[in-house]
Parts: structure tokens; C-alpha cells; sequence
């Protein structure tokens, strides 16, 4: 059976989650029928991360395999026909090899989290930014997130439902930077603990505030305890950007 | 009675526009509830533009007088609390003199239109772009829309409603550039006519799928005949960006 790779764009706002639960709507679940629609199949559409309720997707990757041969685009567009008028929208769809796999084939995963902390709340995305209404630090910030890079126990940062086996994680990039009255936090590793970006802008905002010193951020991963974490920053901050896969083919785009 | 000058940003969603009507609720009607809900008075807010049913502000600019003196921030944060949890944000407040009239006295108006002319549909901003699906040309539109800057007689992109006494403008600046998925029109004046900007956009729109000729652009212009213009872009891409006003004293800001 034909393999698809669909890059996936979605408000997190009315669903439970990328995955299916008994509580409500989810993301894949919305896919999921509209694949349905599209072929008449039943299929599972799964995920290379399993977004949070309220979290947004920029670049989610799924995978799912159909019976027929489709041009990518065609899947595309049947899709978001079929979605509409939900709020997620198939950006692309495209064949792969039957060996890619959209959890165990990415090697990065890419998250934004965008927090405004001017005085005035947001009235035209108040949904897509965490308001925090009282002036941040980011050059504290991104100073204090800079222990957070590198190999380490997470355990501070890990929700206690986590069902990874391990708290080891590989941060590769954990920068803090302003553009006007908003500040925004990418975080990129090859793979995140549950509500890990979350605890890890909690905590940042704390220094950010001027409450917690830089180098309290170190000192609370060193510590390997959840109760130093700060709180978790809500969901509808965060943004799965984008996730990457080696290269099918190697060959440059320039080449 | 002291003035003082807001600067407001809005969701035009769910208004029938700025200025009062008897069909529904109106940004400016929002805005002078809370100012009575904070002052007790019942007042004019008096703005720079009035926006049509679902256009939205960055950076409107209005004015109101009140019996008592107050810090601008004080004003700021008051009619933000009030206005919970309508989507409009008074982003600042601050004591003008009393020639100041934010109709009258501004200098230059700036409007930002998005268009997103990806093939898939925006999931995170459907109500804040124009989504028109297939690819435009943004460049043969920025060229087309350069025969428009300059002043000249604008009956043909003027609403028939429009009750201005003269169709004579001056465009200052009319850019179309493309990031990413997205295109961007910039238009700045010193005032506009009734659906001016939003009949150029549909205009422009026309260009960029290759359906026009870039230079009908300029002979539908030339020709001040409302029938020639492209159709009028709807309202949730636009956004009135900034007003100007001359600087109270011109002392240059590095002075």
C-alpha cells in the first residue's frame, strides 16, 4: 500500500489533542474521517508528535497509507474539502518510501512558543499568544535557558503522567528572543518529554520577571526534581513547527 | 476638560465597524461604554478612519475628552478592564492638546492587506487573511499598482456610497511584496476614499492571476468609471495600520 507524508497545519484551540481520546474531538481523529470521505478507508493517521489540547501545529507530519496511487496534491486538496470547516489544513501531501515512519523516522522536531508581554492584551490573536501583561527580560531569559542546551535529565521539566522510559533528552536549541511587545522561544531536540517546552518557558518567564535568578534555571535541571520546575505555560502559546527527516536523496536543492 | 489620545487595536469580526449603527455593535460604541464604566461620563470617541464591518486595527487613533485629569497609563489599563473581554485593546493612552482631533489633525494614513494565496487553507488565521487559493503574481502586482501612487482622481476605486466631496487623492505608497505563502499590500495616504484600498486590492488581485494586464491597472484609473474596477476585496484581510500626526515638538528623537 502506497505511503503518504502529510505536513499538517492546525488551530489547537477546539480539540483535545493530536490524539484520539474518549473526552472529545482530536486532531487525527478529524483527519482521520476526512480520509474517510476522500477514499471510503479506514484508516490510521499517525503523528510525529502528540500535540497537547489547546497546542497549535505550524508543521505537524503524519503518515498514512491508502490503497490507491495519488498524486500528492489531489490527497491535499480532497482533504482539506473533506476538513472543512474544521480549523486544520493539509499543507502537503506527498508519497514516501514504505519505511518512513512520521514518529520514528524525524530526527528533529522544531517548537515555538510566542508569549506577548506588552501592558495592552492582545485583541487580534488572543488565542495564539501567552499575555502576560508585565515586561519581560528575554536577554535574561535566553542567558538562563542557555544551562537547558546539551544532553541532560529532564526530570525537572517532565510532566509526571510522562510515559517516556527515559529523562534523558538532547536539547540542540533554546533561544529567547524580542521582536517588539513579543517575545518568542524556539526549542529544537531530536524528541521532547511530555509538557517539557511548557515547564521550560514556565520557568524562563520566572526569570524573565526578575522572581527567579539566571542561575536558577541551571541549579533546577541539576536538581532532577519536578518541584523546581516553574508552572507550565499554557497551551496556547506553543506551536510544533516543524519536524524534520533525512534526506531521501541527499542531493542538494542547489546541487 | 483634558484630551487625551488612544491608540486601539481590533478584531473587526464581530463589529459592524467603528462608528456607531443602528444594526449592531460598533468599536466605538465599545469603547465609550468603558470609558463610562470607568468615568461615569457619557462621551464621544471621536477616530481617525472609519472601518468598514470586519476590518481590523493595529494602530486606529481616536480621541476623547474627560472632566479629569489622569495618567495615560491610567486610562490605558481602566478602559482595557472594561472592555473585557470585547476584542479591543486600547494599546496606549496619553494627554494631547486640546487642538488635537484624530480625524483632522492626522497627516498620513497606513493600511496593511494579507492575502495568502497558498493552495492550502490558513487552519491558524482564516478570519484574518484573504485566502484566494491560487498563486498570484506578486511582483506584476506591485508593478501595476504604481500607475495608482500619486494624486489622482480615484472614482473609479470609490464606493458609490462614499460622501467625500471630492474623488481627488494623493496616494503616497502602494507596495505589494510576497513572504512565503503570503502577500502584503501597503498602502499610505493622507486619507482614503469609501472601499478605495479593498477596490485596489480586488483590482490588484485580478493582475496577480494573470487575467489583467498590468497595465489596465493604470487605464482603469484614467478612465474614473467605477464599473472598470476589479471587485472589492472583502474585509477580514484588511487592517488599518498606523495614523501619523505632526510631531507636537520637532525636536528629532536622537536630538
Amino acid at each position: 500500500m502506497p505511503r503518504y507524508k502529510l505536513t499538517i497545519e492546525y488551530d489547537g484551540g477546539p480539540f483535545v489533542g493530536w490524539q484520539r481520546q474518549e473526552n472529545g474531538r482530536a486532531v487525527q481523529q478529524a483527519i482521520e474521517e476526512a480520509v474517510f470521505g476522500f477514499t471510503g478507508e479506514t484508516v490510521a493517521v499517525k503523528g510525529a508528535g502528540r500535540t497537547d489540547a489547546g497546542v497549535h501545529a505550524l508543521g505537524q507530519v503524519a503518515h498514512v497509507d491508502l490503497t490507491r496511487d495519488w498524486a500528492g496534491k489531489t490527497i491535499r486538496d480532497a482533504l482539506n474539502a473533506h476538513l472543512r470547516p474544521e480549523p486544520v489544513s493539509i499543507v502537503s501531501a506527498e508519497p514516501v518510501d514504505a519505511a518512513f515512519d512520521a514518529r520514528f523516522s524525524a530526527i528533529e522536531r522544531h517548537y515555538l512558543y510566542r508569549i506577548s508581554d506588552r501592558r495592552a492584551p492582545p485583541a487580534l490573536d488572543p488565542d495564539r499568544v501567552w499575555w502576560v501583561s508585565t515586561g519581560l527580560d528575554a536577554e535574561a531569559m535566553h542567558l538562563a535557558a542557555q544551562a537547558l542546551v546539551g544532553r541532560h535529565d529532564f526530570t525537572t521539566f517532565r510532566n509526571t503522567q510522562c510515559q517516556a522510559k527515559s529523562p534523558i533528552r538532547t536539547l540542540d536549541r533554546l533561544d529567547v528572543s524580542r521582536a517588539g511587545g513579543e517575545i518568542a522561544i524556539r526549542a529544537s531536540a531530536r524528541s521532547f518529554l511530555h509538557s517539557q517546552v511548557r515547564s521550560m518557558v514556565g520557568t524562563l518567564k520566572k526569570v524573565g520577571e526578575g522572581r527567579w535568578p539566571i542561575r536558577s534555571v541551571g541549579e533546577a535541571l541539576a536538581a532532577q526534581d519536578r518541584t523546581r520546575s516553574g508552572p507550565v505555560a499554557p497551551a496556547h502559546g506553543l506551536y510544533l513547527a516543524a519536524v524534520d527527516y533525512p534526506d531521501a536523496d541527499d542531493t542538494p536543492a542547489n546541487g
